[in-house]
């Protein structure tokens, strides 16, 4: 692999403790790089940063109006988040207006990702199910599309195995990211998600065009355009929905509304949509952290979003973060290093 | 920061989705470097990994014996454990054999890092402490170590701010890592670590000279290398006090017994003894990352420890790990790639 450059350091003290290298691709809608850093064509796995564009045919297809889903529901959809109460209502909500439950949901269980979620469940003798899996909006979303397409056929034989590439949902999710990011799938290497849908390796540089194309609409067909609006508007009226308490996504677009669409991925990767500026944006660590990533997506907000001062102060403290230690000291920074 | 080589990959499906950089040492009791990758010249903060070293002053000033410490209290010394009933209960009897109780600990409080643990100790309503913090027994073996250099001094206002640097059980504790890495720390650069102690940037060459050192004895005063015998029999006596349940530090060293003395650090840092061929080891991940040095750390075990074909194995597990989703599918690999 490429040394890619160095795009955020961890201080100890005034010391260079760690160092994170990746790439990030910043692209307009008509494919013309505006800015970049390292290696932009290398194909890399997304994951969960383009739940965005998986979230798509939901709409597109007619099966969010069918089953008459709300703004915060179509937020979730395009989510990763807590497990927390609220979280775990609203999908089952979904799933409920689509007939099914719960048990239609192919993604897994895990405790949720929040600590203090999981010793509050665990003090209401309480265990997880697939709903407090942080993918569980987004199948919800899968789920609801898959009872649409089913037709006449019985719904949970028609869903079983929704999760394989080759089920019409996967299709259909497929397709989507396909045609927003112009990057041929069949051809690209595949993996497996965490919540076990298929994960398709993309060049940076196409995902940025993905996210320019859904945050202006220019080179979507008009079902998809305004898909991609009616999903990104459901997101900036309920940021808590795609995290969650304390988390990046969730704090930056409650401050800064429909100016930032922003999605984290696991392994390091980032993807946003800035639609006043037409730019969509693509970040990968070469190391697959997290940490790092999120301090790269600030900066990168602070370069390409229009802030007021308060807002710029708000973003620096995501791009320049103190690393506090368990007496409250703090003990070093973790910041932009480019 | 130099472009160290990409030691360890982690692959979804047959693509390489992430990679980790970073460099190691092996070098011998004459401080003859044996094997090495990437820049082992620039120094780094060892973090939690020299917790041997820092040990080395509560059995060689005579602490030890004064309090009558046993075998599993000497282990944990040299643990980041995962705050178990056990390692609590350990750490307790530690503080009230030297006559003081938890108030005595500076280390700060924090949630067991075990998720397990957390969820049960919220189940039965309990509140972490200074106990759970994975320090407690290394700051548990400083307190022992002061109520001694207190000699009739109250040892309450002796022990206060036994973490700065300047206290004489801090300046104990440098003077032990100094003597065995051979490496000046007045000039060092200096951090805090998450215990609120100080932490020395060291070359991973000088720190794999120390664990040599430790690991034979050679250029130690005898009472350093008394010391540092009696601790690793200790921790291969007690492998659970290191680390505990599921973690690699505990797994490795019930498998293997006194071959291998090997602790974690904070940031992708790994320091071992393997005391039978009389090596030293010092691994630093640059992105801080500690899945990636554990695998490393696995792979210099098979290297440069006699195993078995079982053994060889057994640790083959750790540098060529499966990685698996929320459903139990193995989705990719975690694996040595240098």
């Amino acid at each position: 692999m490429t040394a890619n450059p160095t795009l955020v350091e961890a201080l100890r003290g005034s010391a260079v403790e760690s160092a994170h290298r990746g790439a990030w691709a910043v692209v307009d809608a008509d494919g013309d790089l505006v800015a970049s850093a390292g290696d932009i064509d290398r194909p890399i796995f997304p994951r969960s940063a383009v739940k965005l564009l998986q979230a798509l045919p939901l709409v597109d297809s007619g099966a969010a109006e069918r089953y008459g889903l709300n703004a915060e529901q179509l937020a979730i959809a395009c989510a990763s988040h807590n497990g927390e109460p609220r979280h775990v209502a609203v999908a089952a909500a979904m799933l409920a207006a689509a007939g099914v439950d719960e048990a239609a949901l192919e993604c897994g269980a895990h405790w949720p990702y929040r600590d203090v979620v999981q010793r509050e469940m665990a003090a209401a003798g309480q265990l997880p199910g697939a709903l407090h899996n942080n993918c569980s909006g987004k199948h919800a979303g899968f789920v609801c599309l898959g009872c649409l397409l089913a037709g006449d056929n019985d719904k949970h034989a028609f869903l079983s195995g929704y999760v394989k590439p080759e089920h019409p949902v996967m299709r259909e999710v497929s397709d989507a990211i396909e045609a927003t990011t112009g990057w041929r799938l069949a051809d690209a290497p595949r993996g497996t998600d965490g919540c076990s849908i298929p994960t398709y390796a993309v060049p940076l540089r196409q995902l940025a065009l993905g996210f320019a194309r859904t945050a202006t609409g220019i080179g979507l067909r008009e079902g998809r355009a305004r898909a991609a609006k009616r999903l990104m508007a459901a997101v900036a009226e309920h940021p808590f929905m795609v995290g969650g308490s304390g988390r990046f996504d969730t704090r930056v677009m409650e401050r800064l509304g429909e100016r930032v669409f922003c999605k984290v991925g696991a392994e390091g990767v980032y993807c946003a949509a800035f639609p006043k500026s037409g730019l969509g944006v693509a970040v990968k660590m070469d190391d697959g952290g997290t940490r790092a990533c999120e301090v790269v997506m600030a900066a990168l907000i602070q370069r390409f979003v229009r802030l007021d001062a308060a807002e710029h102060g708000f973003v620096q403290a995501f791009a320049d973060q103190p690393l506090v230690n368990w007496n409250g000291i703090e003990v070093g920074r973790l910041r932009w290093a480019a």
